[in-house]
């Protein structure tokens, strides 16, 4: 006794999700085919829609329906600062801070040889090309203090520097609120390391 | 600054997968743009042609592609015996016991007011008619020991006891392998309670 080849197709397609195993997969399209197929047929359209007008700005690499993002072609930005930032999400949580007003390069990915991921894939060429267009005098690291995202920073500071670009790395240091007691030792450390003149 | 439309479309239509938040949706949205195209077509593809293809056995309301499932056209299974599951899932658990070899008929689902799951979306009416086709001589109920199976269990059990169809239901007591010093004390008061004498 099996399920439907159909149901089986669905499942196994489901698995190409992240986060999602075998029984999730089958959770799921148990759910899509009992209790809402409305919401399944919106979300192939919307996979078909996405996959057809989703692409990435020539410019910042982020994902955009035109060749050039609406944030990259805005007038109102200052184009002497670029912004290297790993994901999407990333650049959103910049832009709601609400004090940068440069441009930005989204990697796509950090380098993670462990997942496969190296140089090649996070458009490092392209990143090269955007820094050098003549207009950007800054370029700033905004990746994860992760492991990834400092190996992904400081590969890509030798990269740049190396073309006489100069580079900074957004600061390490206790968090707004942060209390010397409950904050770890590492991230201690460097805010002492990192420490400012008070003027 | 915001993601594209066609990007936020598909954020919001993955949210209608069961265990899926805005954070896991944008989360899989950006893997598959980025990182999965392929399998992002494939699923389109494969929910439209769930949805098309997969509909319910007209008798044991399994999911199927033909109107009558493969088991419910099998000559070799036993039509006297009605075996009352949850889920799909939980008839392919009781065909690997390959201890069974009588009919099913899947509630797909269980009753459950709090999440507004009541008699009429389990397909009382649908069962009633199966139980009462004249082959049929005992329905065994074989849904989950949970507080939701046991109620679906008891309201369906006064339904068809009520038309004069013999009912069972599977047994409770010690899982294989269990030890009494472990097993949980509801289990082993049923196990006392259900306990069989020795011939």
């Amino acid at each position: 006794m099996r399920n439907p080849p159909a149901l089986e197709q669905l499942v196994e397609a489901l698995r190409c999700l992240p986060g999602v195993g075998p029984k999730s997969a089958l959770r799921m399209a148990y759910y899509l085919l009992q209790r809402d197929r409305k919401g399944a047929g919106i979300l192939a359209k919307s996979l078909d829609q996405a996959l057809q007008v989703v692409s990435h700005c020539n410019l910042c690499n982020n994902f955009s329906e035109q060749e050039i993002c609406p944030l990259c072609a805005s007038p109102a930005r200052d184009r002497t600062l670029l912004c290297i930032v790993e994901m999407p999400s990333d650049l959103m949580m910049l832009e709601q801070t609400q004090t940068y007003q440069g441009m930005y390069f989204v990697l796509m990915g950090r380098l993670s040889p462990l997942d496969g991921i190296g140089p090649r894939d996070i458009h490092l060429d392209k990143l090269l090309k955007r820094a050098q267009d003549g207009k950007v005098e800054e370029v700033i690291l905004a990746t994860n203090y992760t492991v990834e995202g400092e190996a992904t920073a400081h590969y890509v500071s030798e990269l740049l520097r190396a073309r006489g670009i100069q580079v900074s790395r957004i600061a390490r240091g206790l968090p707004m609120g942060g209390e010397i007691e409950h904050v770890d030792s590492g991230t201690l450390a460097q805010a002492l390391l990192e420490r400012r003149h008070v003027r």
